[in-house]
């Protein structure tokens, strides 16, 4: 018995085989998307303005058809033993369609039309209507805001929709359903429109069943009164229940038996939680990338200060599904590996056979914690949770004429643990518990350096993903359970969900200092982070009047 | 008519041979120490403590033997056309001597002695010596304390006698004078003891004409009351008077006449003043090198925030000087060159042909003033003026993904030259006016981009010295004062001091900007070096718990 996970990326789609008994990852296939992220222009040629970025539908149905056959022919596994299929998506990335389901893109006509495609993740051009969906929430009291950390991002779904209206009023009449790229494929599969309730929860402002009210859309918009129920719908369907069925035409096209189940579509973090055994609360799972997203489940409903959202089955049905994050961490090392590093450590890299980055980590593991006398503000991408404020910067302090790139490097990975012990703070004061964190990406993998100092730092064991593909094995899981292997995700985790062996203990005597340093940490994430000390933003309207 | 300036900095001394009539530099010579520094051992192979640093005082004497028959040879001048000789040293730089001014390290018995040796300026052992020196002065409240900016250095010749005092009484007893290099060489030149006013008020508390009172000594140490009159003596020669004539035995080893004037020694960064026609009030001439080095003359006695110190003809006679300082200027830039600049910029400045130094340059002067966004506080190696703080760290801010090494090169230049602009402020809030810039010392000379940036972040109009070797050519000019070519330093700066043509001056636009970050600075430098954050030497106590 087998299923097979399907996880949408920014750049490309992977499908896993996986064994449905005990989630052993039989075959594997990528598929890079032909049009990759159009930031630049359309496949015509056409220019497209700053902040944007889309994708093409039909990429995502081009990996169906490359992965799935691929993981069939690499396995051997018979076709009919295929009981189940799922996928998660990046989000928020939604688009246009009519009400059968056709993307806008595909109509002629609309080739040409920037509205007409998917607004990826992030497309960050809804800038303006974000500030206004915000400002009218809060004006109008909304008692969903606060559970949005008090902001909707411009990356999400009614920002997005909310421009098409105001730029394009035509585009917004022709589009009949507004979708997640998630659900989508998912229509496709099945033949029929289901959301799930991940993304309507965390990107769609979706709070105890249902969307904000008419009046609140009518605020906005009069034209935007009842967008729901012209374009999106009220219905929503639990994580890990079946969408449908898979439909002849698709079957035929991956060579796939018709009628097996297909999941309802999750969310790529939010996936990854059942994949690390993480279905029950107080673990914290970490997807740790070039950003880092925190997914935590809890049996209350609490509002944490600068949380990215709270979702009622977002993550494990019957369970609060919290999310937070870091807008930069595997990217602020990958920064100061390219760009602050002189020449002489990559020279001492080769010759130690090693990455840069595993040179340095190798030099800074040397080290005695705080003996390099650094801390930084890790704020290269501003601060998603919990000061959810873009306009910060980096900061580092502590340098003298004797510091070198391993310290700096160190620092900045320390940085990045402060930066998660202030969300496990902010959770932690609501009385959301958080017992252990368990890691998965890439980042942690390579680096065991980082992973002793999140313990140290967060004084909890910090345990790491079995999986290197934790989202599609998540997503093979679901399938699993829409096919009915198991009865709920717990059974699926319990069988199916993989950890690393053994576990990162805190180490006493480094948590000592540890201690101290985030008590320095967090003076200057109060002074600069929360209005006592502005330069950041000031410095940031200077140099936009600079380039002008 | 002809004399010659002889500059003995921390490695080397140089003589330059100087027209009297124009200042034309005519010859060059350069004798490198062949002790050099000893921080490590003695000749004998005797391991030195730490922070230690001594010079060997055959060392100076080697130097007039080579470099001045070099530039006479190399110019071609008559001996006798020779009227004066002049010379400038760091400091303090003192030693102990019998009373007929033999160094004890010359004694038998004595070689193997540390405490016998010249104790260089950066000889940073007496620490210990220097913090009693200030809460003995601070308790008793002594007058003079406030005129060095509440603080004496370790570097200053009384730490450095009482070190010697308190660690070998035996030593001690055995000195029979305790003098400054320069004023040794000069004792060496004409056969008998001077002691210039420069380095007595600036090194040895020389205020109002008088010592510390022997009460105060006495505080320190019993054995120490009458130290002034046992080792020292109360008599200062001013700048630019004859303090001797040349003796034949010194005379003969040179191939100059005997008998010509000897100017009273000087201090490399002060005797510059002159060197650059800064000889009346409103001109701060800046030593930049890998520090830098403030330095003004005002009508009125006045305490400064912070200043190194103020002494009545300390640099101008008649005039008070002051002077202050910046711990790191060229060695931050260097820093940041060295270990913080990725290997693609090395090979794109060996593309142009540039150093790296000069390549950033070239990157950051194209950037409009603010466009990167950042900031930085320029205590890499504590802070001299006006905090008076060696316990202060660097600090950098504002950095996101997209910041590269031409911006952070920038922002280093500018966080000296808001430094520079913090001590200009101190000054001018007692009412001692600074109305431009003069800059000597390689850095400036190097670095267009630098002088405009100080231009517009001071709002003043920067001059660069005309000689390459402003200190000798000083010297030079104070030995033709004291040969009577000329009546006084003013006289002599108007005919031998030299300015580069031209004047970088500040530009409006820029300064309208550079007002703001200077704002920003301002308010950075209070909290991070005045108490309301002092998370800088917290990091420095974890880092030495750290290092244990």
């Amino acid at each position: 018995m087998y299923t097979i996970g399907l996880d949408f990326g920014t750049l490309s789609g992977r499908a896993v085989l996986v064994d449905a008994r005990d989630g052993g990852e039989i075959a594997e296939s990528v598929f890079d998307y032909p049009h990759g992220v159009m930031d630049e222009q359309l496949p015509s040629g056409l220019k497209l303005p700053p902040d944007w970025a889309l994708q093409h539908p039909q990429d995502y149905l081009d990996v169906f058809v490359h992965t799935v056959p691929s993981v069939l022919r690499q396995s051997g596994v018979a076709p009919a033993d295929v009981k189940g299929i799922g996928i998660d998506f990046t989000a928020s990335s939604p688009m246009p369609t009519t009400a059968d389901g056709r993307p806008l893109c595909f109509l002629d006509g609309l080739k040409d039309e920037p509205h007409a495609y998917i607004k990826l993740w992030k497309h960050h051009a809804a800038q303006r209507q974000a500030d206004q969906i915000n400002e009218t929430a809060r004006m109008m009291g909304e008692s969903w805001l606060p559970r949005y950390g008090g902001k909707i991002s411009s990356e999400w779904f009614f920002s997005k929709l909310l421009q098409i209206l105001q730029e394009r009023p035509d585009i917004y009449a022709q589009t009949e359903r507004f979708i997640e790229a998630a659900d989508w494929v998912i229509w496709q599969l099945t033949g029929h429109e289901s959301r799930n309730t991940c993304t309507a929860g965390y990107k769609a402002m979706v709070q105890d069943g249902d969307f904000p009210s008419a009046d609140y859309f009518r605020a906005l918009d009069p034209a935007f009164e009842n967008v729901v129920d012209e374009k999106v719908g009220r219905e929503f369907a639990e994580l890990g229940s079946k969408a449908g069925e898979l439909r002849p035409q698709m079957a035929d096209m991956m060579g796939l038996p018709a009628g097996i189940a297909v999941a309802v579509a999750n969310v790529d973090a939010h996936v990854t939680a059942p994949a690390v055994k993480a279905t029950g609360p107080g673990i914290m799972v970490m997807v740790m990338g070039t950003s880092c997203c925190h997914i935590l489940s809890g049996r209350d409903l609490q509002v944490v200060d600068g949380m990215c959202g709270v979702v009622m089955g977002g993550v494990i049905p019957g369970l609060y599904g919290y999310e937070a994050g870091q807008s930069a961490v595997g990217d602020i090392f990958a920064w100061f590996v390219d760009h602050a590093v002189p020449g002489e450590y990559q020279s001492a890299a080769r010759r130690a056979k090693l990455n840069l980055h595993e040179y340095l980590e190798r030099e800074a593991a040397k080290q005695q914690v705080g003996a390099h006398g650094l801390i930084a503000l890790d704020w290269w991408n501003g601060n998603r949770s919990t000061l959810v404020d873009v306009d910060l910067t980096g900061m580092l302090l502590g340098m003298n004429l004797a510091t070198r790139a391993p310290d700096i490097y160190r620092a900045l990975i320390e940085s990045t643990a402060y930066g998660t012990r202030e969300i496990i703070e902010a959770f932690d004061a609501q009385g959301i518990e958080v017992n252990e964190l368990v890691a998965a990406g890439g980042l942690p993998e390579k680096n065991a350096l980082l992973c002793q100092i999140f313990a140290d730092v967060t004084g909890r064991p910090f345990k790491l993903s079995g999986s290197a593909q934790a989202p599609a094995l998540g997503s093979a899981m679901h399938a699993a359970v829409a096919a009915g292997i198991y009865p709920d995700i717990h059974a699926a985790a319990d069988k199916m969900g993989k950890l690393k062996e053994g576990v990162v203990a805190p180490i006493a005597k480094n948590q000592v200092v540890y201690d101290k340093l985030f008590a320095e940490y967090q003076t200057l994430y109060d002074y600069f982070g929360r209005g006592s000390n502005d330069v950041m933003k000031r410095l940031k309207a200077i140099k936009h009047d600079a380039i002008g």
